[in-house]
Protein backbone atom coordinates (compact mmCIF):
# COMPACT_ATOMS: atom_id res chain seq x y z
CA UNK A 1 0.00 0.00 0.00
CA UNK A 2 3.33 2.78 0.35
CA UNK A 3 3.33 2.30 -3.45
CA UNK A 4 0.30 4.64 -3.75
CA UNK A 5 1.94 7.27 -1.63
CA UNK A 6 3.57 9.74 -3.34
CA UNK A 7 6.28 11.99 -1.80
CA UNK A 8 6.91 15.51 -3.76
CA UNK A 9 9.20 18.39 -3.08
CA UNK A 10 8.31 21.57 -3.92
CA UNK A 11 11.44 23.42 -5.90
CA UNK A 12 14.24 21.55 -3.54
CA UNK A 13 17.17 24.01 -3.46
CA UNK A 14 19.95 21.66 -2.77
CA UNK A 15 20.60 18.23 -4.63
CA UNK A 16 21.70 16.92 -1.29
CA UNK A 17 18.45 16.99 0.26
CA UNK A 18 16.90 15.27 -2.64
CA UNK A 19 19.36 12.61 -2.21
CA UNK A 20 18.73 11.97 1.51
CA UNK A 21 15.11 12.19 1.08
CA UNK A 22 15.22 9.35 -1.43
CA UNK A 23 17.13 7.03 1.01
CA UNK A 24 14.89 8.30 3.32
CA UNK A 25 11.85 6.97 1.48
CA UNK A 26 13.67 3.80 0.40
CA UNK A 27 13.97 2.93 3.81
CA UNK A 28 10.52 3.14 4.86
CA UNK A 29 9.48 1.23 1.55
CA UNK A 30 8.38 4.34 -0.69
CA UNK A 31 9.40 4.62 -4.12
CA UNK A 32 6.98 7.64 -5.49
CA UNK A 33 9.37 10.24 -5.64
CA UNK A 34 8.34 13.71 -7.93
CA UNK A 35 10.37 16.70 -8.07
CA UNK A 36 8.51 20.12 -9.06
CA UNK A 37 10.91 22.39 -10.53
CA UNK A 38 14.37 21.17 -8.14
CA UNK A 39 16.87 23.61 -9.03
CA UNK A 40 20.06 20.92 -9.82
CA UNK A 41 19.15 17.55 -10.76
CA UNK A 42 20.39 15.27 -11.53
CA UNK A 43 23.05 16.35 -9.41
CA UNK A 44 26.44 14.17 -8.34
CA UNK A 45 25.53 15.25 -4.86
CA UNK A 46 22.06 13.82 -4.70
CA UNK A 47 23.35 10.63 -5.92
CA UNK A 48 25.53 10.50 -3.22
CA UNK A 49 23.46 10.85 -0.60
CA UNK A 50 20.95 9.00 -1.71
CA UNK A 51 23.60 6.03 -0.59
CA UNK A 52 21.59 3.28 -2.51
CA UNK A 53 18.79 4.65 -3.37
CA UNK A 54 19.90 5.24 -6.86
CA UNK A 55 16.40 3.81 -8.66
CA UNK A 56 14.26 6.28 -6.56
CA UNK A 57 16.13 9.17 -8.23
CA UNK A 58 16.43 7.28 -11.31
CA UNK A 59 12.60 6.88 -11.19
CA UNK A 60 11.75 10.43 -10.14
CA UNK A 61 9.25 12.15 -12.53
CA UNK A 62 10.17 15.97 -12.83
CA UNK A 63 7.63 18.41 -13.18
CA UNK A 64 6.87 21.77 -13.79
CA UNK A 65 4.01 22.39 -11.17
CA UNK A 66 2.38 20.98 -8.14
CA UNK A 67 -1.10 21.07 -9.83
CA UNK A 68 1.06 18.22 -12.15
CA UNK A 69 2.82 16.54 -9.40
CA UNK A 70 -0.68 15.84 -8.05
CA UNK A 71 -3.25 15.50 -11.19
CA UNK A 72 -3.33 11.70 -10.68
CA UNK A 73 -4.08 12.42 -7.12
CA UNK A 74 -7.17 11.80 -4.69
CA UNK A 75 -5.94 12.84 -1.43
CA UNK A 76 -3.09 15.54 -1.33
CA UNK A 77 -1.36 16.68 2.25
CA UNK A 78 0.56 19.37 2.69
CA UNK A 79 3.42 20.10 5.56
CA UNK A 80 4.41 23.25 6.43
CA UNK A 81 6.24 24.83 9.86
CA UNK A 82 4.34 27.26 9.26
CA UNK A 83 0.72 27.92 10.68
CA UNK A 84 -1.08 30.60 7.74
CA UNK A 85 -4.31 32.19 7.68
CA UNK A 86 -5.57 29.27 5.45
CA UNK A 87 -7.52 26.96 8.02
CA UNK A 88 -6.78 23.78 6.60
CA UNK A 89 -7.70 21.23 8.84
CA UNK A 90 -4.47 20.64 10.91
CA UNK A 91 -2.90 16.84 12.40
CA UNK A 92 -0.38 15.67 13.31
CA UNK A 93 2.09 12.79 11.63
CA UNK A 94 0.73 10.06 13.04
CA UNK A 95 -3.09 10.92 12.81
CA UNK A 96 -2.58 12.16 9.07
CA UNK A 97 -0.57 8.97 8.17
CA UNK A 98 -3.03 6.59 9.75
CA UNK A 99 -5.63 8.03 7.66
CA UNK A 100 -3.22 8.32 4.56
CA UNK A 101 -2.69 4.60 4.78
CA UNK A 102 -6.53 3.93 4.96
CA UNK A 103 -7.17 5.75 1.65
CA UNK A 104 -3.92 4.36 -0.12
CA UNK A 105 -5.68 0.95 1.29
CA UNK A 106 -9.09 1.69 -0.40
CA UNK A 107 -7.07 2.22 -3.43
CA UNK A 108 -6.97 6.02 -3.87
CA UNK A 109 -3.40 7.92 -4.46
CA UNK A 110 -2.45 10.15 -2.31
CA UNK A 111 0.59 12.78 -2.57
CA UNK A 112 2.17 14.51 0.13
CA UNK A 113 3.82 18.14 -0.40
CA UNK A 114 6.79 19.24 0.84
CA UNK A 115 7.39 22.73 0.55
CA UNK A 116 11.01 24.92 -0.17
CA UNK A 117 14.12 24.61 2.19
CA UNK A 118 13.40 28.52 3.42
CA UNK A 119 9.92 29.28 2.75
CA UNK A 120 7.97 25.92 2.78
CA UNK A 121 4.81 25.93 0.83
CA UNK A 122 2.73 28.98 -0.97
CA UNK A 123 -0.94 29.32 0.25
CA UNK A 124 -2.03 28.65 -3.29
CA UNK A 125 -0.24 25.15 -2.98
CA UNK A 126 -1.91 24.57 0.07
CA UNK A 127 -4.97 25.22 -1.05
CA UNK A 128 -4.36 21.45 -3.39
CA UNK A 129 -4.34 20.21 0.02
CA UNK A 130 -7.00 18.05 2.24
CA UNK A 131 -4.96 18.15 5.29
CA UNK A 132 -1.80 20.03 6.74
CA UNK A 133 0.31 17.44 8.58
CA UNK A 134 2.29 19.86 11.92
CA UNK A 135 5.12 17.74 12.77
CA UNK A 136 5.33 18.64 16.65
CA UNK A 137 8.92 20.75 17.08
CA UNK A 138 10.04 22.82 19.62
CA UNK A 139 8.10 25.99 19.52
CA UNK A 140 11.47 27.89 20.28
CA UNK A 141 13.06 25.81 17.59
CA UNK A 142 11.26 24.36 14.65
CA UNK A 143 13.88 24.23 11.79
CA UNK A 144 13.65 20.96 11.02
CA UNK A 145 15.62 20.09 7.19
CA UNK A 146 13.67 19.22 4.63
CA UNK A 147 15.45 15.25 4.72
CA UNK A 148 14.41 15.29 8.07
CA UNK A 149 10.71 15.83 7.73
CA UNK A 150 10.28 13.59 5.12
CA UNK A 151 12.07 11.10 7.24
CA UNK A 152 9.55 11.51 10.25
CA UNK A 153 6.52 11.39 8.12
CA UNK A 154 7.52 8.17 5.91
CA UNK A 155 8.36 6.17 9.67
CA UNK A 156 5.01 6.85 10.45
CA UNK A 157 3.42 5.58 7.29
CA UNK A 158 5.63 2.66 7.55
CA UNK A 159 4.48 2.41 11.01
CA UNK A 160 0.52 2.49 10.07
CA UNK A 161 1.60 0.33 7.38
CA UNK A 162 2.76 -2.24 9.59
CA UNK A 163 0.30 -2.03 12.12
CA UNK A 164 -2.41 -2.85 9.73
CA UNK A 165 -0.53 -5.93 8.54
CA UNK A 166 0.17 -7.03 11.66
CA UNK A 167 -2.98 -5.95 13.55
CA UNK A 168 -6.55 -5.53 12.80
CA UNK A 169 -7.61 -6.68 9.16
CA UNK A 170 -9.44 -3.90 8.18
CA UNK A 171 -13.08 -4.23 6.91
CA UNK A 172 -13.73 -2.99 3.02
CA UNK A 173 -15.63 0.27 2.98
CA UNK A 174 -18.01 0.71 0.50
CA UNK A 175 -15.76 2.18 -2.01
CA UNK A 176 -16.81 6.05 -3.48
CA UNK A 177 -15.18 6.10 -6.30
CA UNK A 178 -13.63 9.54 -5.89
CA UNK A 179 -12.43 11.99 -8.62
CA UNK A 180 -8.95 12.99 -9.13
CA UNK A 181 -7.26 16.55 -8.45
CA UNK A 182 -7.88 16.78 -12.34
CA UNK A 183 -11.56 16.69 -12.17
CA UNK A 184 -11.66 19.29 -9.48
CA UNK A 185 -9.68 21.38 -11.08
CA UNK A 186 -12.01 21.48 -14.07
CA UNK A 187 -14.89 21.39 -11.65
CA UNK A 188 -13.20 24.91 -10.65
CA UNK A 189 -12.46 26.46 -13.81
CA UNK A 190 -16.16 25.93 -14.33
CA UNK A 191 -17.76 27.25 -11.21
CA UNK A 192 -15.18 30.13 -11.79
CA UNK A 193 -16.84 30.73 -15.23
CA UNK A 194 -20.28 30.40 -14.26
CA UNK A 195 -19.88 32.80 -11.17
CA UNK A 196 -18.59 35.65 -13.09
CA UNK A 197 -21.32 34.94 -16.06
CA UNK A 198 -23.70 35.49 -12.91
CA UNK A 199 -22.21 38.49 -11.83
CA UNK A 200 -21.28 36.73 -8.38
CA UNK A 201 -17.59 37.67 -8.66
CA UNK A 202 -16.04 40.45 -9.76
CA UNK A 203 -12.23 41.16 -10.36
CA UNK A 204 -11.28 42.36 -6.91
CA UNK A 205 -12.45 39.81 -4.94
CA UNK A 206 -12.57 37.03 -6.93
CA UNK A 207 -9.31 35.39 -5.50
CA UNK A 208 -10.42 35.31 -1.79
CA UNK A 209 -13.92 33.77 -2.63
CA UNK A 210 -12.76 31.46 -5.00
CA UNK A 211 -10.02 30.40 -2.57
CA UNK A 212 -12.86 30.00 0.26
CA UNK A 213 -14.73 27.92 -2.60
CA UNK A 214 -12.27 25.35 -3.40
CA UNK A 215 -11.36 24.79 0.41
CA UNK A 216 -14.95 24.38 1.20
CA UNK A 217 -15.47 21.78 -2.19
CA UNK A 218 -12.14 20.58 -1.31
CA UNK A 219 -13.61 18.88 2.29
CA UNK A 220 -16.42 17.52 -0.17
CA UNK A 221 -14.09 14.87 -1.95
CA UNK A 222 -16.89 14.41 -4.40
CA UNK A 223 -17.63 10.87 -6.29
CA UNK A 224 -18.13 10.71 -10.10
CA UNK A 225 -21.93 11.15 -9.21
CA UNK A 226 -21.81 14.05 -7.31
CA UNK A 227 -19.97 15.97 -9.45
CA UNK A 228 -21.68 15.32 -12.04
CA UNK A 229 -25.04 16.58 -10.20
CA UNK A 230 -23.04 19.54 -9.22
CA UNK A 231 -21.22 20.31 -12.60
CA UNK A 232 -24.83 20.23 -14.53
CA UNK A 233 -26.12 22.68 -11.87
CA UNK A 234 -23.23 25.15 -13.43
CA UNK A 235 -24.40 23.76 -16.86
CA UNK A 236 -27.76 25.18 -15.84
CA UNK A 237 -27.00 28.37 -14.56
CA UNK A 238 -24.66 29.12 -17.10
CA UNK A 239 -28.14 28.49 -19.76
CA UNK A 240 -30.04 30.64 -18.01
CA UNK A 241 -27.18 33.51 -17.83
CA UNK A 242 -26.57 33.44 -21.70
CA UNK A 243 -30.46 33.52 -22.12
CA UNK A 244 -30.63 36.73 -19.50
CA UNK A 245 -27.60 38.17 -21.90
CA UNK A 246 -29.55 37.60 -25.16
CA UNK B 1 11.75 15.67 30.95
CA UNK B 2 13.31 15.67 27.54
CA UNK B 3 16.40 17.22 29.29
CA UNK B 4 16.43 13.50 30.76
CA UNK B 5 18.07 12.18 28.13
CA UNK B 6 21.42 11.83 26.66
CA UNK B 7 22.13 11.44 22.83
CA UNK B 8 25.17 9.21 22.56
CA UNK B 9 26.96 9.35 19.22
CA UNK B 10 29.51 6.77 18.88
CA UNK B 11 32.96 7.21 17.11
CA UNK B 12 30.85 9.23 14.37
CA UNK B 13 33.35 9.52 11.33
CA UNK B 14 31.43 12.57 9.38
CA UNK B 15 30.89 15.83 11.12
CA UNK B 16 27.87 16.60 8.54
CA UNK B 17 26.00 13.32 10.65
CA UNK B 18 26.83 15.69 13.81
CA UNK B 19 25.72 18.86 12.78
CA UNK B 20 22.62 17.26 11.67
CA UNK B 21 22.14 15.51 14.23
CA UNK B 22 22.02 18.21 16.70
CA UNK B 23 19.52 20.10 14.83
CA UNK B 24 17.08 16.88 14.75
CA UNK B 25 17.71 17.30 18.54
CA UNK B 26 16.81 20.44 18.97
CA UNK B 27 13.96 20.94 16.80
CA UNK B 28 12.27 17.75 19.42
CA UNK B 29 13.38 19.64 22.22
CA UNK B 30 16.27 17.77 23.22
CA UNK B 31 19.70 18.90 24.25
CA UNK B 32 22.41 16.77 26.00
CA UNK B 33 24.78 15.48 22.94
CA UNK B 34 27.84 13.28 23.97
CA UNK B 35 30.41 12.69 21.35
CA UNK B 36 33.25 9.00 22.32
CA UNK B 37 35.94 9.84 19.97
CA UNK B 38 34.36 11.90 16.88
CA UNK B 39 36.94 11.80 13.66
CA UNK B 40 36.79 15.32 13.52
CA UNK B 41 34.88 17.65 15.74
CA UNK B 42 34.72 21.00 16.49
CA UNK B 43 34.76 21.17 12.32
CA UNK B 44 32.95 24.36 9.93
CA UNK B 45 30.76 21.17 8.44
CA UNK B 46 28.65 20.39 11.78
CA UNK B 47 27.89 23.66 12.46
CA UNK B 48 26.52 24.96 8.76
CA UNK B 49 24.09 21.33 9.39
CA UNK B 50 23.11 21.87 13.02
CA UNK B 51 21.98 25.07 11.18
CA UNK B 52 21.49 27.41 14.93
CA UNK B 53 22.02 24.38 16.46
CA UNK B 54 25.00 25.20 17.61
CA UNK B 55 24.42 25.34 21.12
CA UNK B 56 23.88 22.04 21.14
CA UNK B 57 27.13 21.89 19.78
CA UNK B 58 29.02 24.20 22.09
CA UNK B 59 27.23 22.23 24.69
CA UNK B 60 28.48 18.88 23.57
CA UNK B 61 30.76 16.53 25.87
CA UNK B 62 33.31 14.86 24.42
CA UNK B 63 34.42 11.46 25.97
CA UNK B 64 36.86 8.58 25.32
CA UNK B 65 34.74 5.59 25.59
CA UNK B 66 30.84 4.53 26.17
CA UNK B 67 31.69 3.67 29.76
CA UNK B 68 32.63 7.67 30.10
CA UNK B 69 29.35 8.96 28.47
CA UNK B 70 26.98 6.46 30.17
CA UNK B 71 28.83 6.29 33.65
CA UNK B 72 25.91 8.55 35.41
CA UNK B 73 23.03 7.38 33.56
CA UNK B 74 20.38 4.38 34.78
CA UNK B 75 18.73 3.36 31.90
CA UNK B 76 21.07 2.69 28.69
CA UNK B 77 19.26 1.90 25.30
CA UNK B 78 21.16 1.20 22.08
CA UNK B 79 20.28 1.37 18.05
CA UNK B 80 21.49 -0.94 15.30
CA UNK B 81 20.29 -1.63 11.96
CA UNK B 82 21.68 -5.29 13.01
CA UNK B 83 20.00 -7.61 15.09
CA UNK B 84 23.49 -9.26 16.56
CA UNK B 85 23.69 -12.67 18.13
CA UNK B 86 23.50 -10.70 21.82
CA UNK B 87 20.02 -11.57 23.00
CA UNK B 88 19.00 -8.13 24.00
CA UNK B 89 15.51 -7.68 24.20
CA UNK B 90 14.49 -5.33 21.51
CA UNK B 91 11.91 -2.64 21.05
CA UNK B 92 10.40 -0.64 18.41
CA UNK B 93 10.69 3.38 18.27
CA UNK B 94 7.63 4.01 19.63
CA UNK B 95 7.51 0.86 22.75
CA UNK B 96 10.93 2.65 23.83
CA UNK B 97 10.56 6.31 23.80
CA UNK B 98 7.58 5.35 25.87
CA UNK B 99 10.14 3.84 28.64
CA UNK B 100 12.54 5.98 28.07
CA UNK B 101 9.94 8.63 29.38
CA UNK B 102 9.22 7.11 31.91
CA UNK B 103 12.38 6.40 33.10
CA UNK B 104 13.07 10.33 32.64
CA UNK B 105 9.82 11.44 34.91
CA UNK B 106 10.88 9.33 36.98
CA UNK B 107 14.26 10.84 37.63
CA UNK B 108 16.29 8.80 36.03
CA UNK B 109 19.12 9.54 33.14
CA UNK B 110 18.80 8.16 30.10
CA UNK B 111 21.00 7.11 26.83
CA UNK B 112 21.20 6.37 23.48
CA UNK B 113 23.82 4.95 21.74
CA UNK B 114 23.62 5.27 18.18
CA UNK B 115 26.98 3.33 16.50
CA UNK B 116 28.97 4.48 13.71
CA UNK B 117 28.17 5.12 10.22
CA UNK B 118 29.51 1.82 8.82
CA UNK B 119 29.66 -0.43 11.68
CA UNK B 120 27.25 0.40 13.70
CA UNK B 121 27.78 -0.53 17.77
CA UNK B 122 30.07 -3.36 19.20
CA UNK B 123 28.96 -6.27 20.45
CA UNK B 124 30.79 -5.12 23.88
CA UNK B 125 29.17 -1.30 23.45
CA UNK B 126 25.90 -3.19 22.97
CA UNK B 127 26.14 -5.01 26.26
CA UNK B 128 25.65 -1.63 27.95
CA UNK B 129 22.33 -1.91 26.85
CA UNK B 130 19.03 -2.39 28.91
CA UNK B 131 17.35 -2.60 25.24
CA UNK B 132 17.93 -2.41 21.80
CA UNK B 133 16.11 -0.40 19.25
CA UNK B 134 15.15 -1.28 15.91
CA UNK B 135 14.00 1.13 13.67
CA UNK B 136 12.08 -1.08 11.34
CA UNK B 137 13.07 -0.42 7.80
CA UNK B 138 12.49 -2.11 4.23
CA UNK B 139 14.11 -5.38 4.85
CA UNK B 140 15.65 -5.13 1.27
CA UNK B 141 17.13 -1.53 2.32
CA UNK B 142 17.98 -1.22 6.02
CA UNK B 143 20.26 1.55 5.10
CA UNK B 144 19.47 4.80 7.63
CA UNK B 145 21.38 7.89 7.79
CA UNK B 146 23.06 8.73 11.28
CA UNK B 147 21.22 11.92 11.83
CA UNK B 148 17.85 10.21 10.11
CA UNK B 149 18.61 7.83 13.04
CA UNK B 150 18.78 10.15 16.01
CA UNK B 151 15.92 12.48 14.18
CA UNK B 152 13.69 9.15 14.30
CA UNK B 153 13.83 8.69 17.85
CA UNK B 154 14.09 12.15 19.03
CA UNK B 155 10.92 12.57 17.17
CA UNK B 156 9.42 9.60 19.19
CA UNK B 157 10.55 11.01 22.07
CA UNK B 158 8.95 13.91 21.93
CA UNK B 159 5.90 12.37 20.74
CA UNK B 160 5.98 10.27 24.12
CA UNK B 161 6.57 13.28 26.19
CA UNK B 162 3.76 15.28 24.67
CA UNK B 163 1.52 12.53 25.68
CA UNK B 164 2.27 12.44 28.89
CA UNK B 165 1.44 16.18 29.45
CA UNK B 166 -2.20 15.78 27.94
CA UNK B 167 -2.12 14.44 23.92
CA UNK B 168 0.03 16.21 21.52
CA UNK B 169 -0.21 19.91 21.68
CA UNK B 170 -1.53 21.07 18.42
CA UNK B 171 -1.09 25.00 17.08
CA UNK B 172 -4.61 26.58 17.31
CA UNK B 173 -6.15 26.99 14.28
CA UNK B 174 -8.55 29.33 13.54
CA UNK B 175 -11.69 27.62 14.16
CA UNK B 176 -14.72 27.32 12.16
CA UNK B 177 -17.89 28.62 13.92
CA UNK B 178 -19.77 26.01 12.09
CA UNK B 179 -23.81 26.46 10.70
CA UNK B 180 -26.74 24.88 12.83
CA UNK B 181 -28.55 22.23 11.14
CA UNK B 182 -31.47 24.90 11.20
CA UNK B 183 -28.88 26.96 8.87
CA UNK B 184 -28.42 23.95 6.38
CA UNK B 185 -32.42 23.70 6.70
CA UNK B 186 -32.68 27.22 5.31
CA UNK B 187 -29.76 26.51 2.96
CA UNK B 188 -31.31 23.60 1.12
CA UNK B 189 -35.11 25.33 1.26
CA UNK B 190 -32.94 28.04 -0.65
CA UNK B 191 -30.79 25.36 -3.39
CA UNK B 192 -34.10 23.47 -4.02
CA UNK B 193 -36.40 26.60 -4.79
CA UNK B 194 -33.05 27.71 -6.96
CA UNK B 195 -32.29 24.59 -8.67
CA UNK B 196 -36.35 24.37 -9.53
CA UNK B 197 -36.51 27.97 -11.18
CA UNK B 198 -33.45 27.34 -13.44
CA UNK B 199 -35.03 24.14 -14.60
CA UNK B 200 -32.35 22.18 -13.07
CA UNK B 201 -34.82 19.78 -11.10
CA UNK B 202 -38.43 18.52 -11.99
CA UNK B 203 -40.96 16.55 -10.35
CA UNK B 204 -39.94 13.13 -11.07
CA UNK B 205 -35.92 13.32 -10.14
CA UNK B 206 -36.14 16.04 -7.11
CA UNK B 207 -36.25 14.02 -4.35
CA UNK B 208 -33.39 11.60 -5.32
CA UNK B 209 -31.27 14.31 -6.04
CA UNK B 210 -32.04 16.90 -3.12
CA UNK B 211 -31.13 13.83 -0.96
CA UNK B 212 -27.66 13.28 -2.84
CA UNK B 213 -27.11 17.07 -2.81
CA UNK B 214 -27.96 16.75 1.07
CA UNK B 215 -25.46 14.17 1.17
CA UNK B 216 -22.61 16.31 -0.63
CA UNK B 217 -23.38 19.31 1.08
CA UNK B 218 -24.03 17.71 4.74
CA UNK B 219 -19.99 16.65 4.23
CA UNK B 220 -18.71 20.50 4.11
CA UNK B 221 -19.97 21.24 7.41
CA UNK B 222 -19.83 25.05 6.27
CA UNK B 223 -18.29 27.41 8.89
CA UNK B 224 -21.08 30.73 8.77
CA UNK B 225 -18.69 32.45 6.31
CA UNK B 226 -18.83 30.04 3.67
CA UNK B 227 -22.53 29.05 3.92
CA UNK B 228 -23.28 33.40 3.13
CA UNK B 229 -20.88 32.69 0.03
CA UNK B 230 -23.24 29.46 -1.00
CA UNK B 231 -26.30 31.57 -0.50
CA UNK B 232 -24.92 34.66 -2.27
CA UNK B 233 -24.50 31.89 -5.08
CA UNK B 234 -27.91 30.89 -5.29
CA UNK B 235 -29.53 34.66 -4.51
CA UNK B 236 -27.76 35.22 -7.97
CA UNK B 237 -28.33 32.70 -9.94
CA UNK B 238 -32.03 33.54 -9.03
CA UNK B 239 -31.92 37.06 -9.87
CA UNK B 240 -30.70 36.16 -13.24
CA UNK B 241 -33.03 33.42 -13.56
CA UNK B 242 -36.06 35.59 -12.64
CA UNK B 243 -34.86 38.29 -15.43
CA UNK B 244 -34.84 35.46 -18.02
CA UNK B 245 -38.69 35.01 -17.13
CA UNK B 246 -39.13 38.35 -17.43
Amino acid sequence: MLDHIRIVLVNPTHPGNIGAAARAMKAMGLADLCLVEPKEFPSGIATALASGADDILDNAKIVSSVEEAISDCHYVVGTSARIRGISLPLGSPRSCSVRMIEEAVAGNKVAILFGREDRGLTNEELQHCQVQIHIPTDEHFSSLNLSQAVQVICYELRMSALEIHGGVAMPKVKSHELVSVDDMEHYYAHLYETLIEIGFLDHSSHQKIMAKLRRLYGRIRPDSVELAILRGILSETQRIAKKDKE
